[in-house]
């Protein structure tokens, strides 16, 4: 028998205490935000009434390779951090590969996913400036949970944009964030101006995540002592979640493990840049050669099939534009499409590496994804979330494509979360309800063409 | 700050590799399990028939204190365990209590529960038998999946009979169950003969876990290659379950923690069995003082307002007869009250250690239950399941006492799962629906009158 254990846990003091700012290590930096009124450069007070200052800082920071865990985050940390780096014994087993698969699962939390490594960090930092009152969207609902968690651990009230669809498909998700004390409103709603012009326009729509974000920023900014947070996308959440990252490359390590391909399913692109940001500052500093690979639903394929441009990082056109891969924000992803990764866009530090020709990208078909999910489910025992098993998905092709060549390539992918609030999803798939939708070019022509024009 | 982690973890090459029999232990064994239709204890032959050999072997050991865990199993336990015990620094802040409160979290895994310790044995066991067929019941549903999950490892067919309210409550843990391969069917159903019967004599009934034992049972019989797998009561499960308490006990060790008060909390026993099995031993031969505390529902009181006498484990009076707390077998738990910790009876090695005066039981209210539950949410993070929150509220009741008294005493409690599956239960909480239903004494009358009349 190996060596090395199922699961691969760094004690408490072994703990990461610093989050790792990639934007510091790369050749060239990602377009800076452009503010749509002036067209020039965002600067720190044009992000002021949306952001908490703190937040807006790292935003903006491009400089600091490392940037200090307060104690006071560390210590929420401590109840579910660190996270197991789990070898895949059973699902190697079970491919009959001589890959070795590694995966690093961020569900031990309640939340169920990564995002509550960005949740506490934003809402700490909300509560050091003295607000009280936090606005934000949720898709799949991981991030609605996990900020409802940290709003209850640090004391803030919290208002929820829960897409309509997800909040009508999911009434548990809804129900958890409730019991943390979070308020949810289904999305599109009547409560901000946004909402009833989108419902006015299309008043059968299931709500899209760009839509939610523009309710909670108008609320946001028509509130006292309120901010707007995001649970990706951008920057400081990047940076928050390259914690997943340093915990992976420390117990890679500790054991002597070095990775030929990481694997992530990419949404916004939060999760997916935390966890390759230090192995990602060794490739362009030219200290590994590792194969970095972006997995998105065929559906919702924003680096392989969208453009890169300015882009609005909403429907309602209320954020700073951000240069990133994006379908457009008009784009509307099938209601028949399971879980999250619905964004139109994606992160713009993924989205300049992927560009520059760091990572690579996939998009698959979600038959092909809940078919890994359910044999790893079978194997390993954990059932995971829907977008997680996007990157299953690939992490098992590449295992078997091992087993063609008799390479025994060691590959990591990010197990971001469970399933359980997902079952409609796989009831769907058990039932041969699911369908294979691919938005036509057509379908994309429409999203485009609600990009900005903008010459800068 | 103290030395003590948020969350101690064994490592792999720590974790037991024996179960713990109590019985081996004890000053008086529990009465032998009686054939109803010789009045005789039971044999092994007389179980053979429903149970697989090296579980009769089991179920009738009291002699051997330790026994092997085979590789077949540790290797699936190593997917999930060894269980973190958490140090609850926040609920202790919360509570501003001297008390050192810590608690095993058995929720990491899929099924949300302890539950896996024994399913997985179970099944290994039947596989290794050559048997092809399961059959099992459950009520909340963590049984059904942690049985299914060990099924799909393993790769044995199984049926699971599905109290049908809880079935109708949670169609996502029904789809759970699915996802690994299990068939669910809810009880009682037309498929057995007792299902039919106990439909026409009760045609509006939402069940009960008696009744879904009977259908599991019959059908198990009557099945070639099938056997019935238990997940609470008997004496083998109690022993898969020692694993939690072995590692409990290990981890205290390890840190030097010395428990005054262990809290579980008792539907069928086995998780409480299974927690304080070392540490009983230990007071049993006068090695330490600690207080064991029992807490059950209100609403189903087998201990606090039982009568210890010889019982049918299920409705339909098929099982042989077991000493033990019960209220008996016709007893119907009122639908009002959520989750699990619904079985009249209680594990006769629980139920013995009661009599005999080392442990005692507390019956806790729902309402109560859940206020407790919502509480430890929002400090600690993790939501529990409604079963598990019977043992928070008396941990905190008693961390509550030591802020009178002063005392810092140190209180373990099994967190036995997490409350995924039981958000419905959540939101009758939140939206005040929820009761506070006691069985009067002529409710209680009812069920004692079904008690078997038997003279040994």
């Amino acid at each position: 028998m190996s060596k090395i254990p199922y699961k691969i846990y760094l004690s408490e003091e072994e703990m990461p205490k610093q989050w790792h700012n990639i934007r510091a290590e790369m050749k060239e930096l990602p377009d800076p935000f452009i503010n749509p009124a002036t067209l020039k450069p965002c600067t720190a007070d044009d992000l002021a009434p949306v952001f908490c200052k703190e937040l807006v800082e790292q935003e903006l920071n491009v400089t600091d390779k490392y940037i200090d865990i307060p104690k006071g985050i560390l210590d929420f940390y401590k109840m579910y951090r660190p996270s197991p780096l789990v070898r895949a014994y059973e699902l190697e087993k079970k491919l009959d590969t001589p890959a070795k698969i590694y995966y690093k699962f961020e569900g031990t939390n309640t939340s169920g996913s990564h995002k509550l490594n960005s949740a506490a960090a934003q809402v700490y930092y909300a509560k050091q400036q003295g607000l009280t009152h936090l606005t934000t969207e949720t898709g799949a609902g991981q991030w609605g949970t996990a900020l409802s968690m940290a709003c209850a651990y640090y004391g803030i009230d919290l208002t929820v944009y829960m897409v309509k669809v997800s909040a009508e498909q999911k009434p548990y998700r809804k129900a958890v964030i409730e019991t943390y004390g979070g308020k949810v409103i289904p999305s599109p709603s009547e409560t901000t101006e946004i909402g009833r012009k989108i419902l006015a326009e299309n008043p059968g729509t299931g709500g899209s995540l760009g839509c939610a974000i523009s309710e909670a920023m108008e609320v946001a900014l028509k509130t006292p002592n309120c901010r707007y947070v995001l649970g990706s996308v951008l920057n400081h959440v990047v940076l928050h979640q390259s914690v997943i990252g340093m915990e992976v490359k420390k117990a890679c390590e500790k054991y002597d493990i070095q990775p030929d391909v990481i694997i992530g399913c990419a949404g916004g692109g939060s999760n997916l840049g935390g966890l390759i940001s230090p192995f990602m500052a060794d490739k362009i500093n030219g200290k590994n050669n590792i194969e970095f690979i972006a997995v998105e639903p065929a559906s919702c394929p924003s680096l392989t099939r969208g453009k890169y441009a300015f882009d609005f990082g909403d429907t309602g056109k209320t954020t700073p534009l951000m240069r990133m891969y994006t379908l457009g924000s008009g784009f509307m992803p099938s209601p028949n499409h399971a879980g999250g990764l619905r964004y139109h866009g994606m992160s713009p530090i993924v989205s300049k590496l992927y560009h520059d020709g760091y990572l690579t990208a996939r998009a698959v078909e979600q038959t092909k994804v809940f078919e890994a999910a359910v044999m790893f489910a079978r194997c390993e025992g954990t059932l995971p979330a829907p977008e997680s098993s996007h990157a299953i998905r690939v992490a098992v092709d590449e295992a078997l494509k091992c087993k063609e060549t008799g390479e025994a390539k060691t590959i990591v992918f990010g197990l971001t979360g469970t399933g359980y609030f997902d079952m409609s999803a796989y009831m769907a798939y058990h039932d041969g309800r699911m369908n294979d939708y691919v938005p036509s070019d057509e379908d994309l022509e429409k999203g485009f063409a609600t990009l900005p024009q903008v010459n800068l």
